[in-house]
């Protein structure tokens, strides 16, 4: 059916698409939300899922689920291979073949993913912990390389398998290197008596000198202290420079025998930004302006991740961070109606809630609205707290809650479950040439 | 190290595996277990991990857990790929490479797997419940079909896509067809508004005529008007003799367009019995004696769904459901407790405690003791109940009862994400030749 009412396409379900959606509940538009999963992914606690923390239910949410009712909008599974600016279409890649999908004004949510740097061989050898795929994938790993430990003989081989090399210093990197930690600690040792020489060794690497570079002095000395109490061993100031099996080379020479390499030492703008054809800025973000519109273009709305912006109170650009993310959604919604009734847009201006990171069991950093520094288990606990409150919905706040406190009691983890992906035979699905959809 | 005591090989961590390394905890044996999943699988459940009701963890246990702290245990990841019984030795294949595994004593506890009567074409075609991989392949699946479907402007493909086969008039197919009617009454159709003709259609197929045909006659009639009541077609008397892409053939002749067919019609011995290399009984089951001890062999105990023993009670063989598994575990590690102590092995005898079945909400039929004939609310409340009960783990049972009770009160499922299988790239790992283990 053909509609008189402006086609708004938003490519990408992650905190800033979702939150465009939602804004644009009650307006008077056809939404038309792309995304290359079915869920949401509360990309904070993705590394729980990595460790056996967690479910992915726990932190994936269904997107239907999530805009259930919002009778505006409609859902298309698939990934967003190409946008013709020109034309004003995007082309989307799915199940049943590709589609065209004309819009009106377009929002390009599709953040950023993990950037290698340009180095073929790690990318090709490392866990990329950035996608719930990708998270359950180390969580198989981790618990293959232990199952293989325990019936191997010689003690060089068992202690490459069980020692994991994390690379990057930001929160990602840390809050993993002490999950993976405490997992081999309180857990493993208990479960693979037959290695009886188990030693976890986690070793996380930072390129720069400091992790946790964006936090005070302060609490990025509190973060190394916290990391290296709990046992794993910090290395900053040094590269991974090559990938092999069985071992990585550091650029001060060192080299570390390991079969498991968790790559979360920065991110670049998802390639989609291409295919707009302006010109991009560092690290692959795209230059908007003050309305969050893409510089050069009309009608395209690049908010998150995605989107480069100096921010005139630091005059850095914005950091991709989920707040950004959600604070530009909204100011962007309310761009987009203005702009239906010809209302001048507001410039984006960004509330700085603060950061916050978490090492393991009652060790964190928290800098909320950066001025009150906390360390330890006041951080720890501030932590656990407002992540809890920042999920979807209520079923998963009780079952993340659940999944917490029978870990922090029993310091087990419930997910140690190895399950092999099913490469899907065939069905009497027919193939997607046969339809016509 | 070498080791004086009796060695025990188990092969399967089933209800009749891990029974048997339970009941030899405390025995001066060396165990061996060995299952291809790191994890027990509460198997009644599977159905609901299918139609998105929980989480997999939520039914699979780690096997690390259950026995943690059994020190006269090793467990190993691998598939028994062989058995000599004259060297007494096992064959598993593992992620390193095959290793060969001697043992003075063989429990073999490999269970049953779906069979297909020999058609090739339905095997090709669809999808094996029996496991939580094959449960997870037909969630995503289904979540496919219905993201299609969205989007299908033919009413006849959108119609095939959102039809669903059901094979097998057991409990299992019962509750699959159950489960997957609700699954789009009470969640898809509020998901799916674009689908405006959604019409849930749900067929089940049994060839003989009578659902559950072990149950007494009222209640296989109980079971059929709850499933019809519910809007699910139940065809008996018919057999699928067709699987094609895009529909099925009947054996009466219809053809019923549908991109989904789910095989439960029946199961066969694991093909491991035959290396045993005696004669097997109907379905593949290993003819066991009184003591549980296989036929013609000495040393070597089959238990669970395939062992073949005449039930004196009955006059038939024991049905292959998980009381028999577990209570045959119990009279296999008393005799061997007994050979070893060289006292006399004493005979198995099956104490039924009935049998039930749930077809939906507040809808089920259960039959405790063989006496009390139960249907409809209470049966169900005793079905909850007692799947509840026999869970491993208060974990599991929380989490499982807190997702029942969520979908109870909203009348939605809490896992609706599709997953795809991330298949693994390299890693640091070296390939398995270049491990010495």
């Amino acid at each position: 059916m053909k509609s008189q009412r402006m086609r708004i396409a938003i490519v990408g379900a992650g905190f800033a698409g979702l939150n465009v959606a939602k804004a644009l509940r009650k307006a008077a538009v056809d939404i038309l939300l792309v995304d290359r999963n079915n869920f949401h992914t509360f990309t904070p606690l993705l590394y729980q899922v990595a460790t056996c923390g967690l479910d992915p239910s726990d932190i994936a949410y269904p997107v239907r689920g999530i805009l259930r009712g919002q009778s505006n909008l409609r859902f298309l599974l698939g990934t967003v291979t190409g946008i013709d600016t020109d034309a004003k279409t995007l082309t989307v890649s799915t199940q049943d073949g590709a589609t065209v999908e004309p819009y009106d004004i377009l929002v390009l949510a599709a953040g950023a993913v993990t950037s290698y740097f340009g180095d073929t061989a790690i990318e090709r050898f490392s866990f990329d912990i950035k996608s719930l795929e990708g998270s359950l994938e180390l969580r198989n790993h981790v618990l293959r390389q232990f199952e293989a430990a325990a019936w191997a003989d010689d003690p060089r081989v068992r202690r490459a398998m069980t020692t994991m090399v994390v690379v990057g210093g930001g929160a990602t990197g840390i809050e993993m290197a002490g999950s993976l930690f405490e997992l081999y600690s309180f857990v493993f040792k208990h479960e693979y008596p037959q290695i009886a020489d188990l030693e976890p060794r986690i070793i996380l690497i930072e390129a720069s000198n400091t992790l946790l570079a964006p936090y005070p002095e302060r609490l990025r000395a509190a973060a190394v202290r916290q990391l290296e109490s709990l046992g794993v061993e910090v290395r900053l100031g040094v590269k991974v420079t090559q990938a092999h099996p069985g071992h990585v080379i550091l650029s001060d020479g060192d080299a570390i025998e390991t079969h498991t390499l968790v790559w979360a030492a920065g991110v670049e703008g998802s390639p989609l930004a291409r295919s707009l054809g302006v010109p991009l800025e560092r690290g692959g973000r795209v230059p908007v302006n003050a309305d969050l519109t893409a510089v050069g273009l009309d009608g395209v709305y690049v908010i998150g991740d995605l989107a480069y912006l100096i921010d005139p109170a630091t005059g850095r650009p914005h950091p991709q961070v989920i707040p950004v993310a959600i604070q530009q959604a909204k100011t962007a919604a309310a761009n987009i109606i203005a702009r239906i009734d010809g209302r001048k847009p507001k410039p984006f201006s960004y509330f700085d809630k603060g950061m916050m990171a978490t090492i393991g069991r009652s060790r964190a950093v928290a800098w909320p609205f950066n001025r009150v520094q906390l360390t330890g288990y006041f951080a720890w606990l501030t932590w656990l707290t407002l992540h809890l409150l920042w999920l979807l919905g209520f079923r998963n706040r009780l079952s993340v809650l659940m999944n917490w406190v029978w870990s922090y009691f029993t310091y087990d983890r419930s997910v140690k479950i190895i399950i092999d992906p099913a490469v899907r035979r065939e069905t009497v699905e027919p193939a997607a040439e046969e339809i016509a959809v």
